[in-house]
């Protein structure tokens, strides 16, 4: 038995050393840049992470969803951003509740939300900061860049109870695209828009406190642009396969400890986690630490098959760690992160934040 | 607004009438059959539901997961299945505790598995049912069919603790086929397999209580099979399009309430849930109620967007219910279903079994 011999499976363990040193190195990295960090709460949904990212200078951190938001103020984290739009009476009420604990912003794109955010917001007595969210060519939610964007900026310059603060624009195309060469292009062309967009908006007279993208995938180009405040990288800090492949400078902190329940033959092994414990939609898990095996593209419920060498003398109840292609919708799994250091267990930490959906 | 104007987004709707649809046409397939019925918790994982499954008839539970198993003996059912191996100690001491409160039953396809099990139930002072898993063909767990699983069946009839109930074989490779003929004559295929290792067995003396495979895509065949005796169906309760293409005698029960919160164009909506809320193993969701809308393959995981007609009159901040291709995975993702029926909410229960990976 291994050093997890008293963790029972399937576990999310987090490799502590790992994690330091990828948030060491992504905070160095904007430590001397004009561009900031703010990292995504929704990669790994765990307050003591985000407390980390916190206190190795972020400026605040972004989140998916307003039940995440309420996790990350509930931490004492003040400045939140919630990346998406806030929409329907019930969601707005939340919103104002948590606009009297923290310092929060949305992103808009459309004049119907900015009319209920600031009908809501105004006649609650309360203020919340707005970025108008721009479509940059991943064609998902935001305004057309340029003049769309300065006609909805001026609406919420406009509209009681709202502070414009600037612009957001994700590049989602881009992060995960596989060739460094093509990513970094269409990424300079998606700034490109933004940076334009941003600069048309403060001719027109309304200043801009911070333009607002990026991601794990795209960092050393949105923190590098002129035009660009801050960087919203998520993935850096627990790593997954998919980002990792293109991503060497960041250590791999999260894998699934698992257990080998069934060996229909000696190269070929069973073991207890299958989709409801992992994200796959960027590819099945690998395995970690077996030379010669291989995680074979059969997943199911409960169960991944692994190929794994007729010599490797694995039996039933040996564990064996995986590393997930998707480390966001694998910690939403978990109600915790197993944390370990030089082969001990050393925490447990909760994942406030899974399945905050709403 | 509608009926749901109160539930905030994005929620797991279950429609009661459907609900109660399925469960009696399910308890009315297997009233006057040899088989019975021992309903799947690991599709819906909510105890209620399984209480109405074993009002209506059924033998007991099937459950994929001992932390499923602690689950349902917590809601007072007594027979229970584990329908997996048990594997390593510390699962078995929570085993051992679990058979003082339940009569529990487990599979087993390996004679060290036998050995430990065997061990720690006669060393606590208890006994425990095991059935001997036979691959029938799916490739997964299992022994193979005839003598390897007479050899295995011998050695639980000779292991203190252990009390030989008979054998179960799951042609999980059949249960999603979408060509009926071809789903036929598959699960005919396995479904001999096992007969004849059950006679075989028989033969040799030993007596075989039970024998339990089956499924949703499949109940009809092992319903009917002469020599099996249980059928573990989950998918039939709550159901999802995957099954509902081949099963059209089932209601689809389960769906998914979302907003729209993005319109980028007339025709193209982005609404408030992705992967982290619906299981897509089996294809994207479709969506309810709209006629000439489909979901494209685009999810994210936070957003899906929806192709809707320019003449839908769909606005930001509209309801649409999706409906996810796997019932198991999304239900999986939720704390509660929201139940209704004649457009009330009438209750919301909880889904005791989410995240019961261990």
């Amino acid at each position: 038995m291994n050093a997890f011999a008293e963790v029972d499976t399937p576990a999310l363990l987090l490799d502590l050393s790992a994690l330091k040193a990828n948030l060491r190195w992504m905070a160095d990295y904007f430590a001397h840049r004009h561009a900031k960090l703010r990292p995504h709460f929704k990669s790994h949904k765990c307050a003591s992470i985000a407390k980390m990212q916190m206190d190795a200078g972020a400026v605040g951190i972004a989140c998916a969803k307003l039940g995440e938001a309420e996790v990350v103020a509930d931490a004492g984290i003040r400045s939140i951003l919630i990346a998406n739009q806030i929409v329907g009476p019930i969601k707005i009420s939340r919103l104002i509740d948590l606009c009297r604990r923290a310092e929060l912003m949305v992103v808009v794109d459309s004049p119907d939300n900015v009319r209920m955010l600031s009908g809501a917001v105004s006649a609650a007595g309360v203020s919340i900061g707005v970025l108008v969210e721009v479509d940059v060519g991943m064609g998902r939610c935001g305004v057309a860049p340029g003049e769309p964007a300065l006609k909805l900026a001026q609406q919420v310059v406009s509209s009681a109870g709202l502070r414009f603060e600037g612009l957001q624009g994700y590049e989602g195309h881009c992060v995960d695209l596989r060739q460094e060469t093509e990513r970094t292009a269409k990424t300079l062309q998606s700034l490109k828009l933004l940076v334009d967009t941003r600069r048309l908006i403060e001719r027109s007279g309304l200043p801009i406190h911070f333009v607002s993208g990026g991601g794990t995938g795209t960092y050393t180009l949105t923190g590098n642009c002129e035009g660009v405040d801050e960087v919203q990288a998520g993935s850096y800090a627990t790593m997954d396969w998919w980002y990792g492949d293109i991503r060497p400078e960041f250590n791999q902190a999260m894998s699934i400890l698992t257990t080998v329940i069934s060996q229909p033959r000696p190269d070929l092994v069973i073991i207890d986690v299958g989709r409801k414990g992992f994200g796959a939609e960027w590819g099945p898990p690998r395995v970690k630490g077996i030379a010669g095996s291989e995680v074979i593209s059969y997943t199911s419920e409960e169960h991944t098959k692994i190929n794994v060498p007729h010599d490797s003398k694995i039996e039933i109840g040996d564990r064996i760690e995986i590393i997930p292609s998707h480390g966001c919708t694998t910690s939403n799994l978990y109600s915790e992160f197993v944390v370990h250091q030089d082969g001990l267990v050393r925490a447990r930490w909760p994942i406030e934040g899974r399945g905050k959906l709403q």
